[in-house]
């Protein structure tokens, strides 16, 4: 029997995601053997990052999710810094961990920083949440503060924003935040007269929100997501190129100060 | 209608992974949004992988391995730099970078360097895996190579890879792979007469082997299998540790020089 | 004849630094060829960094302030994910990488922090520099923000500041920055009542904003300085240690939930 | 005093390259503080690397070398991954850190591996230099190993091996390692009909070699000369570009299978 009280350790070094009971991995509690065959991925990723496993609408959410941000394609910069890092002689991990790095805040991070607005702004407090929407839209906009999670390049409404949506429609999860994700879309088109969809960062932040995993989780989730792909183009590159990808003589220029000689030392 | 010849791009940048075709973003040929709530997370990774969509029972065989991956506690060295860089004021992309860079050739490494093995010896001529293993032991043993994926600290046998042995029956992969590995462990500890069991990252290599993944996605396995434990534990030292780790005092010793005073210059 | 007209190019990928003009690498104008074996590396990295070679002192102070910051020992968490990385069986260059990633806000971040305080507050308009670093403080105190480059655990006053401190007279370099410096951490201490010497990341602070050099190099300085201490900790790692640093047995604990089934599918 | 016995412990974390002994920062023995303005920081590098101070001529060569590794303009792939980073929404070091990655097997690698086959291959026993470097070529070509650290893809002679060659003269430096460099190129050279000039990297190794400087180092001494070209154009970035660099419209293609439809399940 265990007698551990949950959060208890003073040591510098602690965990409550996973460890060694009695000789036993445990992984928030469950036996890893047991998860092994029992749980699909998405249940174990919901698992450790939420500490309790999914129900079968949460698994479902979690999979579309996560299948949403596989892969884009060889254009984005997480992939050239990838494949950039393995033309340059270097193990797998190494160009993983480089297309890791190239995901910051303009690359998948609208999710964490569009899901912390939707927590910290839509308290349990709020009754009218369209007009708490626009008092937040307006307040943005007093603060010069641009809102993430909004805009596309190509669409007046974004169609994985529209196939996450009727997900969670159907699984139950369109509730409070995706009221308030929406309606802050349409806050922001009526202030600026323009095409302002929810895009699928910020969709996915409002499911999120809804699941109750932490606007911190979001970059997490994102770059989860993401990483097969980077891996499928590591591999690729592998097959396929050959090393040392440098940039095609032609596509760029050095303007610096014209040549000029070395100043003798006196 | 898409003309495309597979694999026909000469451009410096192309891929077969995933990209936009008339508009539209594919991965492996297929819609993007119709992926999305039609297919588990594992099904889009083994697709971005592999090029083609498993089978249910290729589904929960890779559902299962990665969940063996997920987390293993705060101990292993991954998690040590991850958290240790989070420490350092970094954002949680930096921090899940470090711990993906610290997966080299001694953590998780033998799924890799093990598949390699089994796919470069097993050719498809082999009739006898039984009496090949023990001569591919043999070859080893005379050029003192050591084999990776054999042995484990506490166990005869390993429980989690007796766990995947398990399903790969159930599931139809206990093939010539599984056949070629459990051969070579026996053939082992018959040479050294001790326990040399195969251990899971054997196991994982074995099993991707009869799967049809090439052996140079068996690290990549790993690494997204991996991802979401130190996602859990970053957000986690995030939550609840104060920041820069430093060693603690008395853990840690200089045994350089004694001190010596800088020579002064003529 | 170099007809280039200096910062015109409206390619992508474009630079100042370095690039080959009529065949020859020239940096920052200067061919290469011409400058290996005519200055000292730290000219060379003032070079790159500023646009132009530094005076004699110029380069004297450079030389300083990068020893400063040449190695501490092995306790800092640079080092500690430095060394972990490799031990994972990963090359020298992943493991620097890991040593450069845990440079973040909390670890050499001061001297980017506090010279952006310093050349953002002190305008060319300002004639009392006293006076207006108290109101700076004063200003900071309101606003709560903590102030960044002063306090140290051990000392009073911190003996590699007033070792800079001297040099910087020494070489011309103790302006309205370093008096606005020192006047912030009287002004500091008159308000807590304690000690709040400027420390070394402070002191460098201070320093490049007197020779010009902008806030935004103050990491990349720190950086340059430090990576020749995480090289040697690399390579005495290679030549000493085992493979596969984990946590020590008993230095670390798993306090989440107690062992529990998994719950059986309906 | 200090009665420590040098690499005497067995602590888990230890170091001989510095430390706190009686409250002082010591570096090799050397208190930093009297390091500080009285070494320049290539004679900091030195003393990390070899445990020792250089002489005025070793600080020399040590100066040149690094000198000769500082930029070559923003083509190289290490620039492309570091910008690309920083540009996706991510701190200077992550950028650094992106960049130092790159530095793989083929991008700077030359130093190590040549420098390795020069100390590996040139015992003290050998008596004639030129013999043996034809003996060298001749192994290497029966086992089909390629030769590091030769071959130019404009110059016939590599104006920066010249360069090099002639300091290491000046120097006292060009002895038996810089014998059996050249005396390799010859020897490739008459094997293969072609010039196959001693590259800069494979001449860096010969003189590190001369200087008693491990082979293990020269990856190191590249880095660490190459990182203030990687933080001046990670800076320039910073000023000058926008964020979120993804590859140009039409420079990339997908060539994976046409538009398919997701089976539906049963």
């Amino acid at each position: 029997m265990s007698e551990r009280t949950e959060g208890s350790s003073t040591k510098n070094w602690r965990t409550s995601v996973a460890g060694q009971v009695d000789g036993k991995t445990v992984v928030r509690g469950y036996p890893l053997d047991d998860l092994i065959g029992n749980v699909s991925f998405a249940e174990g990723i919901y698992l450790v990052l939420k500490g309790e496993l999914p129900s079968e609408k949460e698994r479902k959410m979690m999979e579309a999710m996560l299948v949403a941000c596989i892969d884009h394609g060889i254009g984005p910069p997480s992939v050239v810094s990838a494949r950039t890092v393995y033309s340059g002689g270097n193990p797998l991990n190494a160009a993983v961990a480089a297309g890791v790095l190239t995901l910051g805040d303009h690359h998948g991070g609208a999710i964490e920083q569009c899901a912390k607005i939707y927590q910290e702004q839509l308290g349990a407090d709020v009754t009218d949440v369209t007009a708490h929407a626009r008092q937040v839209v307006e307040d943005f906009s007093k603060k010069k503060k641009r809102f993430p999670g909004y805009g596309h390049k190509l669409y007046k409404r974004d169609p994985r924003t529209l196939r996450i949506l009727d997900l969670a429609k159907e699984y139950g999860f369109s509730g409070r935040y995706v009221e308030f994700a929406v309606a802050i879309q349409d806050a922001l088109e009526a202030q600026s007269q323009k095409p302002l969809p929810l895009n699928v960062d910020g969709m996915i932040a409002a499911v999120i929100s809804e699941m109750g995993l932490s606007w911190k989780t979001g970059k997490g989730i994102f770059i989860i997501g993401r990483i097969p792909g980077l891996v499928a183009h590591i591999v690729e590159e592998w097959n396929r190129e050959k090393p040392f990808r440098r940039l095609e003589e032609g596509s760029y220029e050095y303007d610096g100060p014209g040549v000029r000689p070395v100043p003798k030392k006196s």
